[in-house]
């Protein structure tokens, strides 16, 4: 075991201990929002065939350079139809937007250019060769176009059944246990008796492994019981993928988490160098991987990002393996002094926004541990190294959160 | 029926035929990614009562001016039970973090400057007042904390838990139809015949009406024949909130939509100010809001972004009426020019990213609105205003797509 690690080296242990994945193949409309598996190589050119950008009329472009002129019409060239005609000099075919460029014709010119007159059409504007979409030139078939580890937004889905895939293999959701801790909380709805307060860790990592492409699967709540907190572990590791449990980490003498993990589990490290993030640990529980985080709710929040979405996204092979739906890192020039910790990277609360051209962050002023709202009013977070303070004016890294 | 509107004036049209919307009661642990639809104001004092943030000893302040000192351990204060003890002069009471102050103390001292002897406790490191978190400093009963139009993202979750809420009103998702037309289309996995190319724009819809909290339901493909496409409207009119179809709003012979539309439905509008965009059509099929995409795979998703997400933003009350979930409006600097439209807005596909603290934009060259993989390959759009061209170096609105 170690303790008091970087969060570099928190992430080497951990992927020692991978999160277990399969693929599964399923349609394609049901695949928004999930992780491509596998490559995807296009089964066509794109386009497939020269075809027109425009409604107009396919030409000889030299027939066209002094205007106007008058063509005979020769045929339509329709979408979804093969032209059976030639286009000769002299001659014009009728085209529709993505319909097959027919034999001889070399530029489109637009409907709006032309009239039709004595059944012959009268040429007033340009014929233009760029308005023909090339075999080929988007996208030729064989070629990669997807990567594995790819995150299925409406683009990629689109481009998928352009290349001809009504089936896609795709990640398999691990299953991931939710396990919450502590004596004071209990559920919402509840009444409250002194000294006890509302739980809302495990709602935030509900949705924050929903987020990571994960299933969440919830476990009663247990309070002062290691007996009952044992119980669930071992029910968890056999049902799940990966554990993640709230609270109990730290040094108190109720802090039933580490208690079992440092008697009958595995702790593999305990506590990370960054602010917040109290003590989480990271182990196994019967051999599956275990994220004991802290109780305290923007910890706990920041801890998953910091130390779970790297370890999941580098399992699964996530094309972007700094949490593809849950944030974006960017630069932000500080309003103000954030400060930061000696021996810690220090995740301030910040508001991030644009200023005329650059993305600049004010720090609000509640920036305790325990302080919900921070997150909720907050859009981002300093990435401080440590020992390093945040001065006003100064860029830093930051993340913003989606 | 307008032909040819500014963006402004399309929404400024379709807002007067709003997408109609119900709310519905759901648990907390459902409600991931939903809209709230009801404010939500606080049951509880955030934190309920003073509170420790730390693992320590809760002292009086002025005990402990010159160190080390010597305290009496008076009791021990947990997490979810109401000490029953006073912390008087020369004592201190053990205290876990998130535990009520026992009465009389003042501050906190942390465990590790601290050291028992003789049962009585030694104290090494200062007494810190502000590890008291007091009653009320987050968040104060009856204030308001989420509003009505939210997003529901992990913190908004775990914060509505914390405010006593088990169940909460969300928007239900409204019902869009999609259909899609097209003579040269077919599913993708079936075999293809000369001119035939795959079909990928309404998977591409499928995934924005999602994204933007509504329910795709897709019907029938309908090739060239106008009864074919009125019967589905009409049932699709019966069972949805809103249609949107994809193609056939052109001027070509085999336009289905427009046709059916102009001389059944109520064009509202035809044609709007942007580039790529195409045709699109607004109005009404007995009475049921509808949108007419261009048939081209870049235009119908720039279209959705520019006429569609902000209908549905503005009609159900988003938060974010620019598209909570499908991108952000930023402000980049051009590597390259990118040519303006001078009688449109130009949204043309670029590559965003961050060189040193500024956001910076690549303009690829091919940018043809067939081109589905310009849009798969880039991550952003400029927004060009009417007859302005984007020089290299200037810092121009962009959108960027998650």
């Amino acid at each position: 075991m170690e303790i008091g690690v970087s969060i570099e080296r928190a992430l080497e242990i951990s992927s020692s201990f991978p999160l277990n994945y399969e693929i599964e193949t399923i349609s394609i409309i049901d695949a928004h929002n999930r992780i491509l598996s596998t490559p995807l190589t296009s089964n066509v050119d794109d386009p497939l065939f020269d075809n027109s950008a425009m409604d107009g009329w396919a030409v000889i472009e030299s027939d066209c350079l002094s205007l106007p002129i008058k063509l005979s019409i020769i045929g339509t060239s329709q979408a979804g139809e093969t032209p059976d005609f030639i286009v000769t000099k002299g001659t014009a075919s009728r085209i529709m937007t993505g319909a097959p460029i027919p034999s001889g014709a070399d530029s489109i010119v637009l409907i709006e250019d032309s009239e039709i007159i004595d059944n012959k059409v009268l040429i007033n504007g340009p014929a233009r060769p760029n308005y023909i979409r090339k075999r080929g030139e988007n996208l030729t078939k064989n070629e990669i176009c997807l990567n594995s580890g790819v995150l299925l937004k409406p683009s990629q889905l689109a481009i998928a059944s352009m290349m001809g895939y009504s089936q896609i293999s795709v990640i398999s959701p691990p299953k991931i246990a939710i396990i919450g801790t502590g004596d004071e909380l209990v559920e919402p709805g509840e009444n409250l008796k002194p000294g006890q307060i509302y739980e809302s860790n495990t709602k935030a990592l509900f949705g924050l492994i929903k987020e990571m492409g994960c299933t969440p699967v919830t476990y009663p709540f247990v309070s002062d019981d290691l007996n009952k907190l044992r119980e669930i572990l071992n029910i968890a590791s056999e049902e799940c993928d990966a554990i993640i449990t709230s609270g109990g980490v730290s040094m108190g003498e109720r802090d039933i988490v580490r208690k079992l993990m440092e008697n009958e589990g595995e702790i593999k490290y305990w506590k990370i160098k960054i602010k917040p993030g109290g003590p989480p640990i990271f182990g196994l529980w019967n051999n599956t991987p275990f994220f004991g985080l802290p109780g305290n709710p923007v910890s706990s929040q920041i801890v998953f990002m910091t130390i779970v979405v790297p370890w999941i996204s580098n399992s699964c092979g996530y094309d972007n393996f700094d949490g593809p739906k849950l944030f974006e890192k960017v630069r932000v020039k500080l309003l103000s002094n954030a400060k930061g910790t000696n021996n810690k990277v220090t995740y301030r609360r910040i508001n991030i926004f644009f200023d005329d051209d650059i993305l600049v962050a004010s720090v609000p002023n509640n920036q305790g541990s325990g302080n919900l709202r921070g997150m909720v009013d907050c859009n981002g977070l300093t990435i401080l190294p440590i020992g390093v303070d945040g001065k006003k004016d100064d860029f830093i890294d930051a993340i913003w959160i989606r």
